[in-house]
């Protein structure tokens, strides 16, 4: 997608590891890390996967907040709800993943992924505070080099602070 | 289970990667690298599988025969035969894996898994030319260690050479 | 050293890698991304010489400025200058590195890595376009930690721009 | 060099990590796994230091010798006895080490990296019980392959067992 645009709303059948569905206006104010993954993508399970871990374990959640999307585009029978389940929880993945809502008239790309036009797993997906797309890459990006564009976004000027709308379990949409 | 007496059959509900049925007879002369694993448990994908295809590139195949089982004991319903499909096609598989047969009664430990009492996955086993078990090994075992046990067999003297019995597509089983 | 204060400069024999010293002041409003190592440290061979050099590719260099500081204080006659040449040019080392100065009095522990109290090597320090020291870290820093480090210094309100005062070859001191 | 054939003595100036000289005659009746190294080639360092580290802990030494040979081509004044020494220490290498000894007339190749006719470093040789030269193969060789190479010529048959003519300190010639 054109980035600098604003995030257009993901498309979630069901959510995993949180108790109320997150949409994108819920995290506003808060920089969104997120990647469209595959759970049988090896690229996604060797490097996407364990880089969302280190960027959830490094960040302060009150800037930034850890996604994933879970958009299967192939082999749909063979990585349905319950062997996404069993993936989660074998690997560990404790941030919250939304399953990418099934594509129309037989389209085999989910809804979000033909929205934001990605080109395939994995894609990572930058949103700053304001709900803006920054940077959306198809592949692997470095550590280096995510910690950097996560930290640009973190650091921008004229951002209102997240900090008082947030606790431990959730963010409240800042008034604006 | 006891190493040094004869293999036990393994018990298998459907093969890929082969038009045929493999019996541990049919492999006999070769030496048999066999890997029991679940397509979501992280250490078999992050090391077995990657080391069974380097076994499988090195060695002569009228030597060494390598085959994956699958043996789920967990998140039965996430690892079914559609999904093991996609992950084989997705990984690059390209050796004959089998379908450890449901435990009976309830039994969530499959019946190959049962009968080599496999404390879990991964497990290697190799068995000799003559059909011994000789190795079984739960976790990780170093290539430099498994290259080392599997040319042990290999240079086994006495053993009946299973050359003439091989082809590109096949072996047979030597006359006794 | 107690990170916050101004950077004490460094004291230096001899320089590889530049055709002139290179002072703290000359640096003045870039960020500065010092690595304290010795040719025969494994940990900084290993990790902090592959990492500076992804520092040195992924950042443009009129932001930041990238400084080996060879900071011998044990075999120091197995780390001479002549074997740190063959270091440098073996692993392709190409960004100015300056030998610390010998300790005064029979210290073995030479002049800027006593100035700085390091503890040991790799030692990391970053220093933002004030010419303070923010970040003073023994051992070793991940990607995306060092990522979010240096961007941050970066995107620091209220900086001059360094931009004017460099071209492909240099940098001079911006006026005050 | 041709293998096959008798493994010619290597020319050592002098030993690290042993009291005595090694000669080749004196591992007679073990298989010797030798790399050539250079202290300052990043292929070695990475690769085959570590390698013959874990071959040292997986193979009993009644069966397998490990020997390193520094041979020197390049930079020689940077890759002196001291700065060796300081590279043992530092990457804490207890198998024997050997310095080529230098070349004459001014030949920057040491002496037995010319009689092997060695292309550069690291050079691994593999030497069987009765001395002959088996395998000499230039850059990396996997884990794999050397753990099958290794037990492979632990495993032919005719050879006296060396077992009588070793304690834990020294091994002493097999009478023939």
């Amino acid at each position: 997608m054109h980035t600098g645009a604003e995030a257009p709303d993901w498309q979630i059948e069901a959510w995993s590891n949180t108790n109320v569905p997150i949409e994108l206006a819920t995290l506003r104010g808060r920089v969104i890390v997120a990647a469209a993954f595959q759970m049988l993508c090896p690229g996604c399970v060797e490097h996407s996967i364990p880089q969302l871990k280190r960027v959830e374990a490094l960040f302060d959640r009150r800037d930034v907040a850890v996604i994933g999307l879970h958009t299967v585009f192939e082999h749909h029978s063979g990585m349905g709800p319950m062997s996404l389940a069993a993936f989660l929880h074998e690997y560990r993945v404790a941030f919250p993943v939304g399953i990418d809502q099934a594509g129309e008239n037989g389209d085999p790309i989910p809804k979000t992924m033909r929205r934001y036009a990605m080109q395939g797993t994995p894609t990572l997906l930058l949103i700053d505070r304001a709900g803006k797309l920054r940077l959306q890459h198809f592949g692997r990006l470095s550590d280096l080099q995510l910690g950097a564009e996560i930290m640009s976004l973190i650091a921008e000027p004229g951002q209102a602070s997240a900090q008082e709308a947030c606790n431990a379990d959730a963010c409240t949409v800042p008034p604006d």
